[in-house]
């Protein structure tokens, strides 16, 4: 079934070249064909996971998961399209969180009673999404506040506030993969066989390489076609990038998760869902506001409008009441499901501009 | 000394017919009457809380509690006195967790050193709080930043986000009554007996609907009566809706509460406070919008006053942090009773219109 | 070294006497001058508290330390300036959660793979924060909300309250120092000896004493040069407010704090940093605003800037995920000092007026 829809990536790619005016094509073709890029990309992982531990297997799940994001995002920002990039950060953290951990919740208790992870590495990651939601407050509380008599202060702070957060980032890898990596260890690691054979380590590393670049590529056409698609069906700009563009960027650990959800293997689900928004928020972001200094048509700043930044921290509000207690049910899951789409119901009724 | 009190449910009766101006008497009688009446109630939900377990029991009597704000509340519509119904929605939720679960948690803690309680339970509640503070602030938000150039927008946010919450309580009763009953049972239901002989199931039905209908009557005519009260002593609107009518229309929950709290009962007690807030918010609220569209004059939505939706907020915030751990002190029900003080200040403190 | 460091108390009270207007050198030398009386005031706390069980040696030390902060408030409120009074506040109730607590994690962390504190005790402490956030959100959102229409509202709001906290204090102390002492003594409390020869009583006293006093004497000192120095170099009163003066006023509890964690006495150094936050905040705050009613030129209120009532509520946030399992390690001291330098850096750049 899966290898049948990598037929659409050539479909995708030629469409582009061949009938660029043809978005809604173009916008489908790209999104089914990512779909077995995705779950290549996710079994790749999870040999790689098995092989390294569940925290490291999560990480690496997590960057190349988000090496996607990362370059459609330094695209946008070369185009100077930085409201575009700032919707795709806010969507890829609240989705990650919301809509990742929300399906693999409930996918893997309907499957199984109750799940439990590791709750020091629940908590550490909540609280790094705290941080992180505090870091996007600040810059929106300080323009609101004093923007307007120190126009030139809000910049000094987005930098500043960016070299903080990947300074933490640098302090939270160290942490889990070194001087912490035994209690990062997941719960279950020992409890589990791989669910098929193994791979040789090349072949591993090199079907993720694969994957991950024509994610990449595909991304690429589909972003391209996702604003002209919407502009015909009638949505916001915001709506599309924290939406559209999110759940399909973020389809690979979508997958990922999901599996490993339903196999109970929490901990590389958690880690994999919260850990992706982790790294989109403390390095994806800071990253881009230091890279827009160098590329692109002018300087980004950390400053999020209202309705973004309130979504980020009710997202993490509730994430962190869930993933507190290291256990896991499929109430849970349905619990962050109802906060992805409320709300997407109101990001979804803003009108187009 | 309770029985000698059910003399005043026809002397309330009867003043509310008989000398309907004298509002002052017929509050003072209604109010009276119905303290016996919430005892009744009480002491018949115990009698089946005891055949049936505490989450059952809990939810049972949440649901009997509610019923009569629910009668309230729709009359309330028909009337289209809607910043009534929206006081009286987030005066019940902060009172059950404030000043009810504060008065348990206080009178409980001052009989026993410290009470347990089931703390996956209490997570799972809380959380469900969270998700209903949510979906309050969503429309305020978005009523706020986009409201007046897409008015329609918050009509469709507001049955929208009703219909999300009415099945999330529905999943949220799937797991407590059916897939997750045996986790919410209560840590203390096998070590307690019965505190009086037991009744027959078919006198505890019957006291317990005569109770609730009694209780239901006497509401109305209390509401009736308030608001030309209030405005008599200078009382706006939202205090009156917020705190007095919220303290007697829980009274039944607050008697059993509190009952069963000195019993040592604090799942039962637990269940039945924040339960009763969490059957408000996910239940009552999102149904009386969408009856607005039947009843009434015109259709009531979920925008709910910028200080009602920080008082849900913050009574969220501080019952997330006291209900999380499983454990129950005096001082914990000190703190949540000094929120609710603050609440109170702070409202009694809005000028009348 | 430490004691030689005594020769600036004498300095720095020459030259506040010789050369007033040296403001830099004045500053210097009271900031210098500090630094030795406040470790010798730790080591007195630490007998004191060797003797007494960490949670009443916690509170001593609290006390103590506060001590100083109420004496310079008192003397600002004597001058009229709020702004000052209630920045000193806000700076400490930060200041203490976030740089105090956050390096003592740090340090701890680093000597220590994990440690371990009481937490039920941090919990309550934190939740105690928490109310004291909301004590401060109220009046803020009053005068957002109401203000304009009823003035008058506001400085009976603020009165009310502080009772409230005030009452709310006690009972704090009522709970954990009576009736439950044991669940607040630490878990910690027997395995470590003294760390050095013990003092006669008397002597622990008269040492705790007399620094108490030097420090409040040198702290005025240094206060009164902070502004002026603080002119020159072109920093906004908030910032001096909210950071210098509290990174100074807390240098007690700082130091006692980091030694205590290094010294894998958790529990104390825990009890010092927050319960020196709850301490300004539920006591000290509330007591000034009181005493405002009859010491200085005209009453001082509960409304606090909004950029200040923020500060709090993240600051409370992210300490309530930190504290809440009873774990420490160097990554939660990261985050925390991670959020203290964030806010440093917003209100950094707030322009002088």
């Amino acid at each position: 079934m899966l290898k049948w829809m990598l037929v659409f990536v050539p479909i995708a790619i030629a469409l582009e070249y061949l009938a660029p005016q043809s978005h809604l094509l173009i916008f489908v073709a790209a999104a089914i064909a990512i779909l077995p890029l995705a779950a290549w990309l996710g079994r790749a992982t999870e040999q790689l996971a098995d092989r390294s531990g569940e925290g490291v297997g999560g990480l690496l799940n997590a960057t190349f998961g988000n090496a996607a994001e990362l370059i459609i995002a330094l695209a946008a920002l070369r185009a100077g399209l930085h409201d575009v990039v700032k919707a795709t950060i806010v969507g890829s953290i609240v989705g990650n969180i919301l809509l990742v951990l929300g399906a693999a919740m409930l996918a893997g208790g309907m499957r199984h009673q109750e799940q439990r992870f590791n709750e020091s590495a629940g908590r550490a990651q909540a609280t790094m999404l705290t941080l992180a939601a505090i870091a996007l407050v600040i810059p929106a509380a300080y323009a609101a506040l004093v923007g307007e008599i120190n126009p030139g202060g809000g910049k000094t702070l987005s930098i500043s506030i960016s070299l903080v957060l990947l300074a933490v980032y640098a302090a939270f890898l160290l942490f889990s993969l070194w001087t912490h990596a035994d209690s990062f260890r997941g719960v279950d690691a020992t409890e589990n066989v791989a669910h098929s054979d193994p791979w040789p380590l090349g072949q591993a590393i090199a079907v993720l390489a694969a994957a991950t670049v024509a994610i990449a590529w595909l991304s690429e056409i589909l972003v391209g076609a996702i604003e002209p698609t919407a502009h015909e069906l009638g949505l916001s700009n915001i709506f599309v990038g924290v939406f559209i563009v999110a759940i399909l960027g973020n389809a690979a650990e979508h997958a990922t998760a999901i599996t490993a959800a339903l196999k109970n293997r929490m901990d590389l689900s958690l880690s994999i869902a919260i850990g992706s928004s982790v790294q989109v928020a403390l390095f994806v972001a800071p990253l881009l506001v230091l890279a827009s200094l160098v590329v692109g048509p002018h300087p980004m700043d950390l400053l999020f409008g209202k309705g973004l930044v309130l979504a980020v921290l009710l997202a993490v509000l509730i994430t962190g009441q869930v993933a507190g207690d290291g256990r896991s049910n499929w109430l849970k899951g349905v619990q962050l499901l109802a906060v992805y789409l409320i709300l997407g119901l109101a990001f979804f009724l803003i009108p187009q501009v």
